[in-house]
């Protein structure tokens, strides 16, 4: 019970770092070899050097993220999260659905990120 | 376009199928070679005679699964989804809040399924 309260706690601070655009304590949540694919489907960034490019990118666009549910844990060492994120594009304000899927180490870091959304995901927010 | 559609017809077929308690159609949804981790770090089931004792257990619990967010698609062979499962159980009325993972082959079968829950993510339903 406490690892996947860890788990649930680790996602939390994901969104948390996030949207307070902290890219120091962001890439810290993950482990050094971790790797991220977001969108599933699109080149896998690995290690933290490639992972900080693509959030400092990412924190850049002024994104924010909002849970649309509660964060699930499981019975291994993985988790899963439904939220929009909500960012200004060149069309105008937008929303895409996303879902993160992320596998953990026993020090309680993220060893891998998935983001399940594809083009119809994303939105105009009004 | 019609991939990412096609993905998440089959999800909402999924839920559908289930909630019909439609065992045929639901095990049709898989790929014969298929797996099935629910939850995950559970057990693996898999092949089409595996899943269908899996699910022939699941529906008699008379579970109802009911989306709480927009399926999400991905850029690969992949799609998400967050849903509430309400069951009886010993205790009295429960929810399960899930979230599932599907890969596809060509044809549009799913060739695994993970359900992402922990012991925390049951919780009574009033």
């Amino acid at each position: 019970m406490s690892d996947e309260n860890k788990m649930r706690n680790a996602m939390q601070a994901y969104i948390d770092e996030f949207n307070a655009q902290n890219l120091t304590n962001l890439v810290d949540l993950y482990a050094d070899d971790a790797t991220v694919e977001d969108p599933v489907g699109s080149p896998v960034k690995s290690g933290h050097k490639e992972i900080e490019a693509f959030y400092d990118m990412g924190l850049k666009t002024g994104a924010k993220l909002s849970l649309v549910a509660p964060i699930r844990a499981s019975h291994g060492n993985a988790a899963a999260m439904a939220f929009n994120v909500e960012l200004n594009m060149p069309e105008g304000r937008s929303i895409i659905q996303v879902i993160d899927v992320m596998t953990f180490n026993d020090a309680g870091k993220f060893t891998s990120m998935k983001a399940y959304w594809g083009p119809g995901d994303m939105q105009p927010a009004d």
